[in-house]
């Protein structure tokens, strides 16, 4: 035993088989960056494609010198940087969620900055940049977390950097470590911070008065930061919704096997879709849920839950009483009447705080019914009682309902077993929820992540090297060698009104109806449901013939001919 | 897009990329079977190895003539089989929760078969016995599930065949479709099904009074039946504890990037905790609760909340506030004081059912504390509300409760919640709950798993092809080339009281405590609490250096030398 004792003593602390095998994995590069053994950072140039928002005045107004550096130009890779600047400090930190394939952009960021310049991490996320908690980045740093999942390397947290006080600290960080640049990976917040910073710190904090560069690297699993052709897709999303792809595979799977389960999965991915559209796209369910598609065909919550029970019927008139419905996490929040509900019940309780908390739970919900516009008093009241507690339950900071903590899947459960048996009494119908969420965020990265990541580091450390700040690093052509770029942050800000002043976002991106990855889902939605045509995605190879996949929505909106990706 | 959206439709009906590739994927076989690529059948004889039970004498007297036709001697491979029969008709089918692999047992079954005998599948399971639903499995169909997961070819389902008119269609289904063989992949319960038809069936079936064969395939992917060396592990076991190790171990690389959570995981395996402890030697976590430990040291439900709550304390006051505990799905049998609460609730609430139903339902558990054992009752009310409410839910047809249906992740939660505040109000204490179960039953085979459930098939084949009945297929020395091998059910079966009458089972295998892998958890689990050294298994992977692995426990109960297994 002691010489298994032994191997199983080594594999702790990130070592087991999978990761020791995975750091040895050669990782392709686009040809800008030359050799893969050993990449070399690459210039940029303009490409003549200038971006722009409706708020482009207000943008110019708060970000003068960011906009008149860029002139909102997207860049190119251009030709393979000369006279590499050298003793360059760079502080790199993760923002937000994790996603599968951040250690990989340290590790291209690292390589590309080579042995004559110094990248430093920085902990836990933006928080860590306030507090000056850095350290310096080996080499030996890098080949171990190369490929793995996760962000445990650097940590990170959600601090959003804005008072006064925050960006202060900010500079004097950068002026304590000697920062020439920083490079923040996240999502559309943590980009839009990283405009922010990008134009407070253009100037002025270095003795000779230049600044500090910002880099933004875009991450995040939702698949709600896409900019057409331009960023085809954020990193992360690839791996989780192939890890999510394999469970309901397997779920898919298990369904034929027992046939006398119907499956409610929802699915981790914020407001937007992306992640059940593309989990739908691999795994062909008999039923998927798109939250915009349900927004606008102005769906109420009892037509949703028809179009649920009738497709329960109907297949059990044919003797088939299984079943797997996709959820997007979103849902409840695109169903316009729901909304209405949710809206009507913040004001009431904080209008009736003191009231409400007085009166005892059995008949709270019949409190506040009385104080609901009646079409919102009538939708609460057919609510399962699991749910309207959870609608009545406290209130965060803000007064508002935290919408992710409503169980969209059981609330869907209830509602149609309640229809089913008035369609046909005799159907039956056994139910399981499952949500998968966590598990896909940190998963080891597919090899369309992994790489992806690693050419965006070598992308970001390049426009650093090329003097460049306030962009946001991207590889296009994914299908197609790949191609380096930056999209100017400026050009992608528009103005709300949150909390009741103008701020500066990054729009989420929606799923719209007309792609043609909804399209393509739309064509067979139908025959899924009328059958079980479903494929297994299986578990996400990195080795051998299964190994080189793209998302299938990312392809089919990008017009690739096939789902394998090439870079390089 | 047309080149991709035909891609897309070929992938329908199992044919996603990796279904695909992993159709092609060569299987070893052990060399009892000669060359990979043309199995062919072994003739087995007695090993000199004798089982039995204290039960021998009532099992002689029910088996008689399957006990007189092996002497429960254990069967060894020997030579390659002479004289191979022809025109044999074997039918196999799948019984119970479905397992990664069946698919490949059908596989193997064909091949040793070959051409010249005929091998049926029964759908679904021994309802399909029952009813004579038997179909001719083609050279086609297993080239197109093979390596692929789940029990969908067949389908399942958990009929028990025991009433005389039961046995008796089963023989007209014998008679009608001329079988010379059945063969039933299942568990323990299966297997002793198997046990029972094999002498129902051993003569007087055929017009030339001989009987039809009955061969048992070891299935179930909780572990528990196990032999020692004589069966190592049952199929399906590898494959939902590396998914299931997959999902922990990215669950502890997020919690190491967010920072702030803990994650309470519960993994299927009913009663036994084979799954959970092999997922925690995969993956080291913070808090691994072994319900066989908690049984053999009497721990309260307090007591196993308390420990917990006082690591979360202990990590707290070093800042460390997060982590991962790993929860068996039968842990709330295993605590004494649990179970003497629930036989007691069965009591009062089948004594008091009028009364109970009467009483509203906010009142419900006071009237049921009025009636229960004062210790009873105090633990009733130390429970979290929503967890009473399980337990005062409807009962099943026998008037027991669904153990099953109690949140045991939740309701740990809740306790420990309250616990931390009393030892360290300060103390951040956030949790997720997970389940793990349905997603792991259908994934598709480890390398391991795919190729022991083919050599299964082989073995059981052989077996059919040699005249044997009343044996259960084993495969041994998977660390060392595989040895094909045949288990004399009757020499496993012990009788036990059940609904007051006397049952042959096969006893369920536990935890031993003193088990090499116990032990090796025990020496290891205070080192992972202190501090975080988990790995991340990573996703199974069919190719490629991190493909040959075998569970950790069974390599270490078995005294191998490395976690490689070897067949062929």
């Amino acid at each position: 035993m002691s010489m298994l004792s032994d191997q199983l003593l080594k594999m702790e602390r990130h070592n087991s088989i999978f990761e020791s095998a995975v750091r040895g994995l050669p990782l392709p590069v686009c040809a800008a960056f030359g050799d893969a053994a050993r990449p070399r950072p690459v210039a940029f140039a303009a490409s003549g494609r200038v971006l722009g928002t409706p708020d482009d005045d207000k943008v110019l107004a708060s970000f003068p010198h960011s906009v008149r550096a860029s002139g909102n130009a997207v860049l190119v890779s251009a030709k393979p940087k000369r006279d590499v600047p050298r003793g360059r400090r760079v502080a790199v930190l993760f923002s937000g969620g994790p996603a599968a394939g951040g250690h990989n952009v340290v590790c291209g960021l690292k390589h590309v900055l080579g042995p004559d310049n110094a990248l430093f991490g920085v902990r836990p996320g933006p928080r860590g940049l306030i507090n000056g908690n850095l350290f310096e980045i080996t080499e030996a740093d890098t080949a171990r977390v190369i490929n793995t999942g996760g962000f445990d390397f650097l940590g990170t947290d959600r601090t959003k950097i804005k008072t006064n006080a925050q960006f202060e600290r900010v500079r004097e960080t950068c002026v304590e470590h000697r920062l020439d640049a920083i490079v923040i990976v996240g999502g559309d917040d943590s980009n839009t911070n990283a405009a922010v910073l990008a134009e407070y710190l253009f100037r002025d904090v270095k003795p000779d008065g230049s600044g500090v560069q910002v880099i933004g690297v875009p991450k995040t699993i939702d698949g709600d930061l896409q900019i057409g052709d331009l960023l085809p897709i954020s990193f992360g999303f690839d791996t989780a919704t192939r890890i999510y792809g394999e469970m309901v595979g397997n779920i898919l799977q298990d369904m034929c096997s027992s046939l006398k389960y119907w499956h409610f999965i929802k699915l981790m991915g914020r407001s937007a879709s992306h992640v059940t559209l593309e989990v739908a796209l691999q795994t062909k369910p008999t039923i998927t849920l798109i939250s915009e598609e349900v927004a606008e065909k102005k769906q109420s919550l009892a037509a949703v839950v028809d179009q649920i029970a009738q497709a329960v019927a109907a297949r059990a008139a044919q003797g088939i009483n299984h079943g797997v419905v996709l959820i997007p996490e979103g849902l409840i929040e695109f169903i316009p009447e729901m909304n209405a509900l949710l809206a009507d019940l913040d004001d009431v309780l904080a209008q009736h705080a003191t009231e409400f908390t007085a009166v005892v739970d059995a008949e709270k919900a019949a409190f506040v019914e009385g104080k609901l516009a009646p079409a919102n008093a009538r939708l609460l009241s057919s609510l399962p009682a699991h749910v309207v507690q959870t609608l009545l339950a406290e209130r965060d900071s803000h007064g508002n309902l935290q919408v992710s903590l409503i169980p969209t899947e059981q609330l869907l459960v209830d509602m149609v077993k309640a229809r089913v048996k008035l369609i046909d009494a005799k159907a039956p119908f056994v139910a399981h929820c499952h949500f998968l969420g966590y598990e896909g965020r940190c998963g080891a990265p597919t090899l369309f992540d992994g790489a992806y990541t690693y050419n965006l580091g070598l992308t970001a450390g390049s426009l650093i090297l090329d003097g460049r700040t306030g962009y946001m690093a991207t590889v296009t052509h994914l299908d197609r060698g790949g191609v380096p770029r930056a999209i100017p942050l400026t050009g992608l800000l528009n103005v709300e009104r949150r909390h009741g002043k103008d701020e500066f976002v990054i729009m989420k991106a929606l799923v719209e109806m007309d792609s043609p990855a909804m399209r393509y889902l739309l064509s067979r939605r139908a025959a899924w449901m009328a059958a079980d045509l479903f494929c297994s995605p299986g578990p996400r190879q990195l080795w051998g013939h299964a190994a080189h996949q793209m998302p299938v929505s990312v392809a089919l909106n990008s017009g690739a001919e096939s789902l394998e990706f090439r870079i390089g």
